[in-house]
């Protein structure tokens, strides 16, 4: 087993990390940038080393500073959380070079399915559901013009790099292709300095249902069902749930079998989340993998009784898997606090925290980095926390969570609670009637009465 | 189903009835003394009612304000969580009388329970073993010699109306039976107005080991496993777990059934907990039965996916229970957070929190009615917080409950975490080798650094 983890993250996720590491009796470095000097991660890591100014290209996402801070406290492995590194080929290769293990898939697995054509080409090889489209990469607009007619419009372009919504458009109509096309490329380019682009079939009314997934380094995988999380804005998740309201055993004996199929086919190593489209007459098909740990972890966690980041670190430290796939035993479902004003299209609040109340008590875990006194810059993600609430159904689910909110005080910047709230009570949200359309029409009520 | 349950009680069992309450969408009603004017259960219940000064004979304990209350507020049911008037059968009867609905026992289960020498009687009248002693109440200390030199030394006086370890005794040797009989009967009277008190063979390395129980209004009963309750100061439970690290299957069941028959043979009305000493060879005696829900309750939540006081709300209202036992499925550890100076004698250190950091993340529960600002009356329970570990063995529970510690920060008063997270890296502990003399060879090493 390793004796100390670099963790090569920030905010909630580079707490979660030390959490378990503590756990495990390993020693744990926080890596920080200047404007995260105060964070909790800084204070309760064994060791914590500055690695440059807030800018992320200049600290999280600066190679050669990570591994710097790695050799300088003996680390022998890297844990790199979600975002930033994670799905970072050549940083999982540089560690490997520097004899650092990567708490994460190999380069050549991150490089097979963090290129989404590139993952689309395996999945089909491996026999798994696509959605019709481009073969892999599209050279030209002329292309991609030809190619949206044998497909059939509506039709998604998107970024081959991409993730969180970026280089990604919805064409209705052949009139609009060029201009989606072009401003497409721009922020892909712009984003992740990748222009490349490929297309799929939009599906109309689609649930985004994930599947969990754990493979050793033996080639065996299993499966830990699903999540939920079509309530999405802009393609950046709000709030999930397990197990989905639109599930049945024989969907999900199909969807896991689908995934653990796709994990062994490319004897996937490690913990990762094969994310599928569904459509209403519940075909499914494959969207992307993501090749390490998702926000939204904690809720499988707390329907199946599991450590995903303690399973994480013992796969990547050689440890074979059972090979049993987990079905959920409860419902559970996380709300993303974020620092943002839902009266006000969601625009970021940062600033600082001068009054705290987290709940707590029966069903309720919080994942979080702040504290009352904290300061959230403005250079990163804007969640604060996760409010995940575990329950015997999902009424059960949804009366927690309700209660929960209500008792979640957070005064000094503006957060997404009271849309939280106003979602328990959404009649569509709670006949489980929900598509990743659903917040094109939600509506917030801007006299809702939080507290 | 009850519309509006009023909360006979303050601070943390507040807060969780009033949580489940919410869950169930009952109306809440808050009552509080002047000194919980800003307690969270004031501020999250739906209405809050004042009953009167500090002192809790004036407030907490005064049945008149709090039947009062009710009936202005028109709620149809009275919780009483624990202590205060929980187990007082002319407040239930009073209840009834006014048509509310007590959620608890009977009037008479309680007189049968509450009162510990009828209690045992009782048990022996229903096969469940006891220690041996006095039958019932003792009449002179000159019956009192002669009791003891029945049952043989040591042996235990104990307050009949006892509670808290007051007006108890251990009495090693004839000589200093007077002295000791004097003395409990002063204390008892102080503590309780009733000096009446009962002798028992004095149980040598005992292990307290208690049964939950669930009983329904047609007679029915369940059992949900045991709490080892062993680590205690003075008689106060310190901190709990479960499964305990003595029991056996096969003792679980003969403790199990043994619950289970006298909550049944007293046709037991709600949830309680039958608590047993349980010697080295794991010969088991009835204690005590208390009629109300526990302070350690939530660690058997935890391990059966359970919530204890929505059953007790149910069984209330008239559900019937499954008749199903329940057994752990993980391993829960609770330390009671007291504001309280472990490195002086445990003093009471009330007064205002500065500065708070509660830990969350995987496997932790805290329910606490506290908040930074927050100002700990001097007049109740020191307990400011329950620290909750869940995992899926003791020795990963313990590994979490190191790290919540650690993470727990509490400025401005004292607090027994520093006792707690010593308690974690203790041998014996670590072995679960332990009985409830544990603390009398504990020493608290005032070098510790906590943090």
């Amino acid at each position: 087993m390793f004796k100390k983890i670099l963790i090569a993250n920030r905010g909630e996720i580079a707490m979660r990390i030390l959490r378990s590491c503590k756990e495990m009796g390993i020693k744990t470095v926080a890596v920080y940038s200047t404007a995260d000097k105060d964070s909790l991660h800084v204070r309760f890591a064994d060791e914590a080393v500055c690695i440059g100014p807030a800018a992320s290209k200049d600290s999280y996402l600066k190679i050669p500073n990570i591994i710097s801070a790695a050799e300088i406290t003996n680390a022998d492995a890297i844990h790199p959380g979600y975002g930033f590194l994670s799905e970072n080929a050549n940083f999982s290769r540089i560690c490997a070079k520097n004899g650092i293990k990567f708490i994460g898939a190999s380069p050549e697995q991150i490089e097979k399915m963090g290129d989404k054509a590139t993952a689309k080409k395996t999945m089909k090889e491996a026999g798994i559901p696509c959605v019709p489209g481009s073969d892999g990469l599209i050279d030209s607009y002329e292309d991609a013009v030809k190619i949206a007619e044998k497909t059939g419009y509506p039709v998604m372009i998107k970024a081959t790099a991409g993730g969180g919504g970026k280089g990604m458009r919805a064409v209705w109509k052949p009139e609009d292709l060029k201009e989606m096309w072009d401003s497409a490329i721009q922020e892909a380019v712009a984003a992740f300095g990748n222009g490349g682009m490929y297309m799929e079939k939009l599906i109309e009314e689609p649930r985004h249902i994930e599947i969990q997934i754990a493979g050793d380094q033996y080639g065996k995988a299993c499966h830990l069902s699903e999540r939920d999380c079509s309530i999405q804005r802009r393609n950046q998740k709000l709030t999930e749930e397990t197990p989905s309201p639109f599930m049945t055993d024989e969907l999900r004996k199909r969807m896991g079998d689908a995934a653990v199929k796709a994990a062994e086919y490319i004897a996937y190593e490690g913990v990762g989340t094969i994310e599928f489209l569904v459509d209403k007459n519940r075909d499914f098909y494959f969207m992307e993998m993501n090749t390490r740990i998702q926000v939204e972890h904690p809720i499988t966690e707390q329907v199946i009784d599991y450590d995903l980041i303690r399973e994480q670190i013992m796969l990547a430290s050689g440890s074979p898997i059972s090979g049993v796939n987990h079905f959920p035993k409860l419902h559970s479902i996380e709300c993303r606090i974020n620092a943002e004003d839902p009266y006000n299209d969601f625009r970021p609040s940062p600033g600082k925290i001068t009054e705290l109340n987290i709940p707590g008590g029966h069903g309720i875990r919080v994942d979080t980095h702040v504290y009352s006194g904290y300061t959230i810059p403005s250079n990163y993600d804007s969640m604060i926390a996760k409010l995940i609430a575990t329950a015997q159904t999902r009424d059960e689910a949804i009366a927690k969570m309700r209660r929960a909110l209500d008792e979640f005080y957070v005064e000094g910047i503006k957060t997404t609670i009271p849309f939280h709230r106003q979602l328990m009570d959404n009649k569509d949200y709670l006949a489980g009637n929900y598509t990743t359309k659903f917040m094109e029409d939600f509506v917030i009520d801007k006299n809702f009465d939080n507290n």
